[in-house]
């Protein structure tokens, strides 16, 4: 049984958090784009970022703070419309830039705001647009969800909606504390992060106690089974970062070693990363594939992710089209040991589950005229749910993806016009 | 110098062979779909294979043939429309029952036949069409493109035209050969071939006399900078497919070891593979990325094909958007080892090349206003072509791939509908 129940809110649900979004003039759709989040004291803090050999400044500089600073982080800074990489030492210099002028506007010591950005690559920032709009940010600054919506919503580029997720959880001491997170992500996302190495932004906080070694630790862990097991288009982003703050509001013992309090982290990031990839460019479905029978859990994660990302098999999910055989040539190549002749795919349904594949040979349901009623089920559904059977051994992994629809096309063959 | 001189045709321009073409019903199109290539007399042959897991029947009993029979082959046998894969134990005995009837047909000895299928998975062959088609299979048969031009169609699924090629070249004796070769290939398309093991398919004939041992050599030698390096998709098919027959009807010594010869199946392979990718589904432009100044050829090949198969990049190219930071991302996560301020990336024109990226940062022309100007310059290639500069050692490779169009959806989202 969890221990982990749900909230309301996102990163201002756990205690001493404030948050604001608001539009500084860097998007050209005049939409938010610069996004606070802070504490109210000093946090414990991990992150983990891109391993893309091409990292944006935001992320050199993020690297950088949660090595040197990460006991004494006050919040995280989030310009959207811009990735600031590709920029060289010029963008070192902006994001330092902006980082000084809110450190000051919000009376913060030099070095205790985290950087984020995440849009267009190539572009500078505008310094003195953001610049001019912190006082307005400051003055957006709020507690609960007046100031997380706002900060949610500031962060996202091409997403279609804000999201967001917080729990709460009884550590061993009997302390209750709260999680929860904001994201963003919806094309060039295909991340693999390390500590400090992983655009996906995701942002989390804490009023646990925690110490920042433990908090790397379990953000590491948990990232694995989240965020890089999400794929939207394979491209892994140059800006990907997850922060997690930890600020103690709550008191009680440190968490370090609490298993309630990991599990409550890993839930807020299974929460963030479904929803990043519901809202994956053009995505009208969910696609989730489990992996179960796999000789280890690294090739069970690889055949998950090969389903989830295959174009072929996300462009009959789109269309609602049982090809199956697009799914076992995904697991084909996917690098899982498997026996074709063995394998075994299924449809979850609410009803119960429909097999597609059965001992390596396209079940009779997906045949020539069943394949029809197949694919009224497709259309109806919101999240198709795979289930793959390897028989090769115990270890499982879920992968998370979308279709993909003429809107994805649509959208990345003019992103900047 | 290239010794290589382009002739008319394709797999029936080198001397001894005929072919054909004709519709047996497979597909509900009615479009031809039953295909073959003799030699009048027996050929060496090679091939290589798809290294996906599941392996469609006419792959296992391709391999099985240029293990045990490579010193006497007549010909190749190819059904479009049905890839014969998830078909278990009855798609091989389909597969073999089509190779014993067409070899009775055609007066050959039995196992003289290589196999090959295209098309949906998961679908059992028909067997009694394909049988009841083979007598105007063999009526149809016709030496030169009488022949040729009807097989080259006959192999194709969603593919727009035909893809065939043909070149001359003086061995070291003094002999003439020929090389021909024609290829299927538009979706499910990011092959990785090697011996015995490479849905796109590629037959190449040539009336050069080579040992079996020697053209797998050549054959495993040259794919690996042709097919291996084309991607439409990145979904690596059940079906991938490339045969070399070599029937010695030019006379001369044995052209084993003469690099003349290697180069001329070397050119045909990669005109074929170039053609592939210009066709791929809903292609509207050829991607090519030449990469230099990579570490080690196999970073280099890496780096070219996370470029050509990237789908923001492809995107981009459709859309005729100058958004080099998604090149600069998918270096990032190729593998291949830079430095992001080297790094320089162009676009190569017949008028010279426009620089894209340069040190590491977008050029002036691809800033703000000029990005229009290069817009148009986009939107009039037929060939997007990028030269990127590593600077990391002298190793160099190509890779070829195409946009994602608003039909590439299309035709997956419904392929078999």
């Amino acid at each position: 049984m969890s221990r982990t129940a749900r909230l309301p809110g996102g990163i201002t649900t756990p205690k001493g958090y404030s948050a604001a979004g608001v539009a500084a003039g860097v998007k050209r759709s005049g939409r938010p784009d610069l996004a606070v989040v802070l504490s109210d004291r000093e946090a414990s803090a991990a992150g983990v970022f891109t391993t893309n050999l091409v990292k944006a400044a935001p992320v050199l500089l993020g690297i950088d703070a949660v090595r040197t600073r990460a006991d004494r982080i006050r919040g995280i800074l989030t310009v959207s419309g811009s990735a600031n990489a590709l920029t060289g030492p010029e963008g070192i210099a902006d994001n330092r830039a902006i980082l000084t002028a809110a450190e000051s506007e919000f009376e913060l010591p030099a070095g205790s705001l985290l950087p984020a950005c995440t849009g267009v690559i190539g572009t500078r920032l505008p310094v003195d647009r953001v610049v001019r709009a912190l006082p307005s940010l400051r003055g957006a600054l709020a507690i609960g969800p007046e100031g997380g919506e706002p900060a949610a919503h500031a962060i996202l580029t091409t997403d279609t909606r804000a999201k967001q997720v917080a729990v709460r959880v009884r550590l061993h001491d009997g302390t209750i504390v709260r999680v929860g997170g904001m994201a963003k992500g919806s094309g060039m996302i295909a991340p693999k992060m390390a500590p400090p190495h992983a655009t996906t932004l995701a942002f989390l906080t804490t009023d646990a106690r925690a110490s920042p070694k433990a908090l790397e630790g379990i953000l590491a862990r948990e990232v694995e089974g989240s965020f890089n097991m999400i794929t939207v288009d394979g491209d892994m982003s140059t800006n990907d970062t997850v922060y997690l703050l930890a600020n103690g509001a709550a008191g009680g013992e440190p968490a370090d070693r609490d298993p309630a309090f990991a599990e409550a982290v890993g839930t807020v990031l299974g929460s963030l990363a479904r929803q990043v990839a519901r809202d994956g460019e053009g995505a009208t479905k969910l696609l989730s594939v489990h992996v179960t029978g796999a000789r280890t859990l690294r090739e069970a994660r690889a055949a998950a992710r090969a389903v989830a990302g295959s174009m072929l098999v996300k462009a009959a999910v789109f269309g609602a089209d049982p090809n199956v055989g697009r799914i076992a040539a995904a697991l084909g190549y996917s690098g899982a040991r498997l026996d074709p002749d063995r394998l075994d795919v299924l449809l979850e349904r609410p009803r119960g589950a429909v097999p597609l594949i059965e001992h390596g040979r396209p079940s009779r349901g997906v045949e020539n005229g069943a394949a029809i009623r197949l694919r009224d089920v497709l259309k109806q559904l919101e999240e198709v749910e795979l289930t793959v059977r390897l028989h090769e051994g115990h270890a499982g992994a879920t992968a998370w993806g979308c279709d993909l629809s003429y809107a994805y096309v649509q959208i990345n063959a003019a992103y900047r016009t």
